[in-house]
């Protein structure tokens, strides 16, 4: 069996969702490729050291330039926060390492440029980390649209809502940083719900936004646990420099309407993304906290017994499924990358490429970066 | 138009759903039969002088006998608790009047023999008030039962489940006590579960039960006004007489399996009468207080597909809505007796046998009986 | 007890509704006004009568002058398409018959201004039918809010979302007219969720939108029964002159964000009315179809135990239910036009002001038309 | 850190969800013990072999004996058939092996006291598999029970419905062989909810059932994956000599009623086992295939805002979560597994009673045992 090397950065939330999926790529996917824990990279010696362990990493770096220089590994994975992905991959593509990058790809569209052609100068394997995807219910929604059983799309309403800092004591954590994320709700989980409209219904002809911070000042700590609010001994407060919510209309090139909303202020929503779309022979509508379920109405069948049906895509005919358990034995959120990373591994051995790659990330930062334009120039913004 | 004159025997709340039925029937089912809201019988003069002027009754009797004598009514409805159902149908019958009663038909079998042979030696119309048969999803699923799409029939599940009496506080009312009622869950609402299962279901061949009273004693009021708790100045408790819960299995004579339960110490379930039937080809989910919605499971679709699906029986083709409103603009539970008055009138004016008639009411009270005995004797009984 | 002498002027969808709502305002709620069926109007004699029979009116005309003119008139009921609510309204304020008429109130907001402005000067009763705030579960939201439940309120989202005309062989009706209608989905359904908006979560400062027609051309047909296709004999088309979807985002006065998004076009949704508040302290959701439900997070419980409930709307102590059922017995579609009319009568006996009246349906009419301005300009529009 | 060496016989199904426990335990819960994959056993060489390499075990045996000879070996995981169980437990506790054990413990009664009497007199820890347990939503239940958050519970109405044998060309496998299981949904599932019902609400007086094989023959295969049909070469058909459905009532010591249905044979579910619990202060409900949610109706608050509440069982709070994702991330079935792999290899290192164990594993197989009784019988079986 193929082997592959990898090298790992980050070892915070993200770091602990992609070891889980090489490992479990390993067990539950070994047809394809075996990915090995080879280093894992973080900057806080002792924190990287205690990550190696945890996750099961043989080595680790607490520089990612001597990272990429490994000749021993055969991939970058970065699962850092935004505003290092763009150094990272630049001189990971020159090394020809291949890469897997979480989204959003960069900071904005020049850097998710610069790294796209950085990836197809390089001809290197390239993956950004849509990982929703890669959930059963998606693939299956994308094949039936791929099917036709929609018909013609007429709408997509998207909504990514969240409620984690509605508590205004809530610290002034990385997210809320613009240096750091680029942006607020907008790039951390609209992201994801514009990254499934273009896979699910195609690209935006244009974008018309709002955004808002609601709450504009927030304690400032030394110390963050995760996404937990910690006591704030100083009693100082600083700004918030992201929007705390986005909010946008589309037209796509099809013809459809779209409509998005991610906040992180829709108090009682833990990670509810969830969508609905229609179409002139079928309808379809997931929402991500019951992620194995997928419903759908046909236009077609006889009128009197017509409804929304809730599909339990936990078949053995699934994609993905084969490899878990039978019928009504539930999967969960790490499930999305042990998906992701099996794909990544296959594409990589055989030299094919991966989807969502650099495009899909370069895209969604053009779209990004049009609603913010949109909110400042108060119209439509064309995206091209 | 043919016309009906309407002779109504109780005036609390069953008296409140029959009344407004004639005159819903009158203004949305004004095709079959006008129903004169003739008079009104109680025996507290001043009540029901009040609820003549207030359901739109021409006249009142405060003697049932008197009632029933008059050559100006056509059908006596029998809308009084249960230990009045017997005396008054035997005479409504004798004199030649159709007659409507609510369920349960009899105290006991015996009763509903008597009352179910008079009904037929007098050729007059029978139908016994199983209202929930006049649901539109209700009729829906007859519909498919018939049509085969649910194959051979493997489970039955019913459950009534109401939590009105929870409070042990909750008075000694009219419905707890057995020389009124009967019994308590056990023919006030199982008898509603029983008779759908033997609508879409079949014939029951045995049954094996358990019922229980939690609140042995209550507080005894003088007054009671509807459902709701007053105040107990006295201090004083009675004896509760009737079953709180009633639950038992059968065996169908088709061969399928079926639980039944009847409850009012179901915490949190109001008026939640569920049901839900698998068969080899399909299964049905019913719950009234979403009484506008069916679930449907087809077994023969596509794998991939298959799923619950929620049909809002709300079109104009299902049974019923043509009179109503366009889809999803749902109706609620006082229709189910506009519904069964407006074929109760048609049987009459049509000459043709009611559905439900007495004989299902006899049915379910033997069934009723069956339980209680195979509680007593603690084995089966099979229905004859 | 008082008495109101109804003129109603319309009797086909709406003209139904609210006849119905007269009754049965008179048998549940007759505590407060009884409204006599005193005349009905429509311009063809033969169905005008008819109606006058199954509704239950004492006379009709066919002429709303002869109507409005008749001293036997306490309140004119305008239940026609929106082009005749201007000349209708503005002579029968004229002579001061209070005025119920349906929304949209004018076919524009210079419309709906002269028709608010002749209801003052003429000091008139005046509502306008945004049915759906008497709904019991939209006053318990109402009631919620006030009491402080939800605190800060951040976002609104709400949908009105059908599918009756997603068939391309649906013919060309009256309400694809805009002649007759002023607009499509924006004015008929739109406007309802805008009233919600506007009563639960407050003034609108600006709306930006978009809106589509799907669906360009459509037949022809002589006849049209109700919202059903019928056979197309000539095969011709015409030309549908308002939108199929209307979506746009606001920013409220107070802060909060709201989307809104009508269509015809939304496959497999009847008529889905929902939304979604979301405040710092709690949210709440509400479906039309599961009218009888209202879902709400408590912020500020254990959070280990925190969930959103769904509320059964059918206790007691919830607004208009005393007058109907024990809880769990749901009410439907039709009893939001009871209970407005309830309201709507108390009104003109008690000489007190009607909620919601002609102002809120002028409001109603300026958010609409900047919703087209929007569109047309391609900019956020101020609401003034 | 404690190490803990493990021994599993069975590389199948439960093989596969326990050596994956194994292994996240150690990544996820490694500040308790981790656990050595040591060595895989089963009686097929070389699919024990290619288990070892996919499941990452050190070594593997064909021979439980000499598995449980190893001196390397801490404890013995009994992952096979229900027939195996005895001996190998017999003999495990003889070497002072620990044990877990998968349900139902024995194949009957007398079983299930031999392997309790040889674990308690060989002082080692012993654990049997009710995965369900440890389902963060069953622990949030149990913890409310226990707090008194229900009050005095009076009834528990659990199902386990499933449909994988509907089709009568379902092939004859190991699971429908009364010599290798002992029963059919009666032992495979209803004994999860027999589990649950014992550990939320207590021990069982009495019990009174009905079992049923809807179709008794079905053909014979010599090779089955998984338990997915393959074709039928022969022809032959062989008789079905367990239960296809269980269904049976009981009174709970502490007053409660309780109802139990598990069947093969409700079409449309999946794996669905769900339960409700009504108490005098509050019900709860649980459903296996939205295992993240727990729904709560508190029967002690305001009554206008009470309702059924669905509690994402995903915060850091909540047992075991902590381990894994932000709230609303969900998990899914293999991580009942992960926790209770957890907690064993604790019990172990702490040297502190394993919960559930083989007591709850023979009170089990007693109830089921008394459930064939009570069939046979046509009568009440008191549990003793």
């Amino acid at each position: 069996m193929k082997q592959l090397n990898a090298g790992l950065i980050g070892y915070k939330f993200m770091g602990k969702t992609h070891s889980n999926a090489y490992r479990q790529v390993n067990h539950f996917f070994s047809d394809s490729a075996k990915i090995n824990l080879t280093a894992i990279c973080g900057r806080n010696k002792s924190a990287v050291k205690k990550s190696m362990d945890t996750f099961g990493f043989s080595s680790f770096e607490t520089n990612y330039k001597e990272l990429i220089k490994r000749d021993d590994i055969d991939f970058i994975d970065i699962a850092t926060p935004s505003n290092a992905h763009l150094e990272i991959a630049l001189m990971a593509a020159d090394y020809k390492k291949h890469i897997f990058c979480e989204k959003p790809l960069g900071m904005n569209r020049r850097e998710g440029k610069q790294m796209l052609d950085a990836a197809i100068k390089n001809k290197i394997v390239h993956q950004v980390g849509f990982n929703y995807r890669f959930a059963p219910a998606i693939r299956l929604a994308k094949k039936m649209i791929d099917d036709g059983k929609l018909g013609t799309i007429y709408h997509f309403r998207g909504l990514y809502l969240q409620d984690w800092i509605v508590d205004p004591n809530f610290p002034l954590v990385w997210r809320l940083d613009k240096n750091i994320c680029g942006s607020g709700a907008n790039g951390d989980i609209n992201a994801h719900i514009i990254d499934l409209a273009r896979y699910l219904v195609g690209e935006f002809h244009d974008v018309m936004g709002m955004t808002k911070t609601f709450i504009k000042e927030r304690p400032i700590v030394e110390e963050m646990t995760g996404l937990t609010a910690t006591s704030n001994s100083s009693g100082k407060k600083g700004k918030v420099t992201v929007d705390d919510a986005s909010i946008f209309m589309t037209h796509f090139k099809n013809g459809a309407l779209g409509t998005f909303e991610a906040t992180r202020f829709a108090t009682g929503n833990k990670n509810n993304m969830s969508f609905e779309i229609n179409g002139s022979l079928g309808s379809i509508r997931f929402a991500f906290e019951r992620m194995n379920e997928l419903e759908y109405f046909n236009n077609e069948e006889d009128k009197q017994l017509q409804g929304f049906r809730t599909i339990s895509v936990t078949e053995g005919s699934h994609d993905f499924i084969h490899a878990w358990w039978p019928p009504g034995h539930v999967i969960g959120y790490e499930h999305t990358f042990t998906h992701e990373f099996s794909e990544f591994a296959q594409s990589i051995i055989n030299k094919k490429p991966a989807i969502p790659d650099f495009y899909d990330g370069y895209m969604c930062n053009v779209i990004l970066d049009s609603v913010e334009q949109s909110v400042s120039e108060r119209t439509w913004i064309t995206i091209e």
